[in-house]
């Protein structure tokens, strides 16, 4: 199948561009980059090229890595264009995410939730990197029954340099960054949380993310209020049953919490569950690993493609590092 | 005054020598190391020598920053040896804390709040590195009656390496931390809970550390139930009641979340305090930023020994770096 | 083919595990590590077993990821324990090098100078990291007789902390390398230096080590005397001839200097060519870049597994990371 | 003393800001930065202002620490402005350095080998950060007549990201810069090899600068061809004569070579020396170490301040980090 990439020079995009190189059923038509055109791109062969409508109208599914809101502005243009014709769409940006206003236009592609959906789909919101690791942790514990919604659920999330993007800001050079650890986006005022909010009505989530001195990963760990009787072994069995391991790209520790190195450069998002000892009524904590370009961004991405096309889920994208 | 280091060849020690060398009224005597006797200290001039009982009979301060267990020895064989002529002792580990079993055998030196018992103090006991941030930042909340304790009180703490001691050990090797980052001691068991628990009786604390690939610092971000009608602005205002700029080393940012590296190299402990938005009843989100071997360690031991000695309780430690 | 690795748990040894795990003509049969014994390989569903001597005879081939000295001692116990049944041995230790004394027993494997030899071949002494580097680059201009040998011909590298091993070591953990860069090996005393003197004889080498706050990868900066007319596009001409892009994993820009990320976690040696200018009689800077995990370890020796059975010499190493 | 700092939101003006913060005898008057104007400096209780020309003639000095290129207007303007009366300024640029051509103009400020001539300077040019480990090492040897200077010398540089400041641009992001470690300005190319070759005649230099991934420090290893007889120990002498402990910010070691992390956070520069085996007629490595922002910048700047002034010329540089 032919693909293109919109905005493959940004972290996101070159990381798509990676994926799709190697998936053995795609032949990557464009990448394009408007600062970085003429250069080579991370298909081997493939320069990138600035952006063209016409170009788009040659292939079957178009990958939107551009910034927050120009995806937008792209989807309008390429439907006016294409109309019916339009190449199935895969938007990495924020645009049509839960939140954004114009969620109802698209198909929001939380994979492993949302696999069944994708074959009809034109149009797919590929989640948030952080939302990624609340969400598929924390709805099957919530459709469950195992949270209590009167206590506040507090996420604490870290994440590599990456999420913030490839444009030059001062506060993302490496002397800034280097010996630094900072929490960012207080008091339940960073635009993911909406998403959550949308996936996860009735929880009262408390989100503080942080910024690692590392470039890419996230971990997560959230101090879950449950009903008692809830255990962690519980929580594993009821994740397990969610996510089976050859159709999903989510494993589940049998004890612990998991580490960032364990999914770095991989598409794999690794939950763990741990009882707290003198709490009640009690609480579990939660631990969520991915790659925030990985299974936050393009893995998932490549995955809503392959459920969009009938393919295997999981075909093409990474387990190991 | 002369004073002396047991253990100090290890991140610890090291840092306690460093500061005491530019202590404008200390002489350091000795300094000793077992594995780098005979090599220079961080003292111009003084090289590491073997531990001694007899150079320990010579000096008015002892500083014991040896391994966890080991201390405690060295206390019963130090007042065996001198009675009531022992020289003052400051313990930097845990041996004698809150929970160790010990702790009605010394004074507990959590520097801004205890200073005033320090004059009589025979033996010190110098706080934990987390539990500095974690009861800093919430005694004061909790004796102002501002903190709910019937829902829980997250506290996400994340540390630099130092804080694991310099004896080699795998899981601290470069190419084991340097592009990672992960929980540990998950459960609430790590040891630094019962000396959280024994200062904030009642609440419900639940304490999960974190290791980050730094050399050194510490990041906690804790997520505070507060009764209806408690700002960040009032919690600012009961900390600069407390914590007078002038007397104390602890800091309070007007607003926003403290960064790791506005403490590295420093004695300092900075405050700040956010309000969280949609979770009723309330929420703050409280961040404390000190580097594990200044305000963590060395530089609240060196406060303790300027009030054991009745000298400014701020004298030659460090405010910037 | 049944392959197995002793040795699998250092650095070089997970590497070499990664690797023949997606190696499409290979079966691991074994992975062993005394001190990780029981517990999970890089190989999907092997654990690590004590080593044993039984298992190596049910293998056709054996990586040797041993520590220096002991590798030597299990290819005799091996050759007692089999004779001519021994399995193909590929030793990636120091112990049959050039320089080792027991190189006589030994095929030097610098893959894209010796692949002619490796069919032959029952024991195949790996190449050092660093050697690597140093002589593909250097030894095809030498035998174009390039190179200048009155005047001194000076070897900067630098390497990632993996080089050193996993061994516990005080000077190798977080806090000691993290903020450091520095040299080590001093005075033309590194043990690689008589690797390269025995490929390179008659070459003046300086050869000075440095360790990099990096977990992996090799960067080496080399000052060539040349004789007049010796240009950079000749240098770059005379590799290209020697190593074609389809059937050696080096790869040679068409200007400038190679980059350290540009090899992380690649099988690849990159090289590049700059002329100096001002300097009569000519200098030539040479940079080599490669990852001293992959192409200085486990990449060349399956590349050296690969020419031993008479397959494509790079079949299942790495291109991109 | 009033000083003020022109150009003080850049990694060298914070550094500047910080040292004469401490500085005994220095008040400062003002600290301009346009970006950060109203925002608190590194001089407790002063935030950065405009630049005004009027500030300047307030102060008895000035450090220009302005971009390449806007100090030599700014010295136009002062001088034209206040004439005879023009305060003592001290540029950190390259803009009145040796090879800028406006050199005649200025004093070269390499602090150990100029300081009688500050008495008199009125604009001193402050030595960029590499030279300055080049020439104090080099310089005592040239003038003792040890170097051969028939055959290549060849300077092997690495340098921490704040020497390429800290406007922001995309190839300084953290995320680029940390897992990498490469040359750049090769052939002979970078800017600071004619202040080299201004101060050391007729040796044939090649010099290679390489970017750390570390935020600051410079380590400088030195292939240094050398006449029969020239030992370690005697280069090692050579420089204890001419850099005395007492009045100069230069250590020699008694072997080995220096490490970065000896330096950071100083203003110091360690020297080391050690003879290379089996290379013949003679070669010796020299290891340079100091601090990009310490003696390659601020330190000195100091150091010459003070000269200037006929005070002491380490007061107030930092001799421990």
């Amino acid at each position: 199948m032919k693909v293109g990439v919109l905005g493959g020079g940004g972290y996101t995009g070159m990381e798509v561009l990676g994926l799709l190189a190697r998936h053995p059923r795609i032949r990557v038509a464009f990448a394009s980059s408007r600062s970085l055109a003429g250069t080579p791109s991370p298909v081997p062969g493939l320069p990138y090229t600035p952006p063209s409508l016409e170009a788009c109208g040659e292939v079957d599914a178009i990958f939107l890595c551009l910034p927050h809101g120009v995806a937008a502005h792209w989807v309008t243009d390429l439907r006016e264009a294409f109309g019916d014709a339009t190449p199935r769409l895969i938007d990495l940006t924020a645009d049509h995410r839960p939140g954004s206003g114009n969620e109802q236009d698209a198909v929001y592609g939380m994979a492993e939730l949302a696999s069944h959906r994708m074959p009809e789909a034109r149009l797919v919101a590929n989640p948030g990197c952080y939302p990624t690791g609340v969400i598929l942790s924390l709805l099957p514990l919530a459709e469950a029954g195992m949270i209590d919604p009167t206590r506040p659920l507090s996420i604490h999330a870290s994440s590599g340099v990456t999420g913030a993007g490839r444009t030059p800001r001062q506060d993302l050079l490496f002397a800034e960054v280097a010996d630094n650890y900072r929490a960012y986006g207080w008091g339940n005022r960073h635009r993911h949380l909406k998403e959550m909010r949308a996936l996860l009505p009735g929880l009262p989530l408390i989100f503080q993310p942080h910024l690692l001195p590392l470039p890419r990963g996230i971990l997560e760990t959230l101090t879950v209020p449950v009903h008692p009787g809830t255990t962690a072994g519980g929580i594993r069995e009821c994740w397990r049953g969610r996510y089976p391991e050859n159709s999903s790209a989510v494993r589940v520790l049998p004890e612990g919490l998991p580490e960032l190195r364990q999914v770095l450069r991989t598409d794999l998002l690794i939950l763990g569950a741990e009882e707290v000892e003198g709490i009640d009524p009690p609480v579990v904590t939660v631990g969520a690993a991915l790659d925030n370009l990985g299974k936050g961004a393009a893995g998932q991405a490549v995955q809503n493609m392959n459920a969009m096309m009938g393919w295997e889920l999981n075909e093409g994208i990474r387990w190991q590092h």
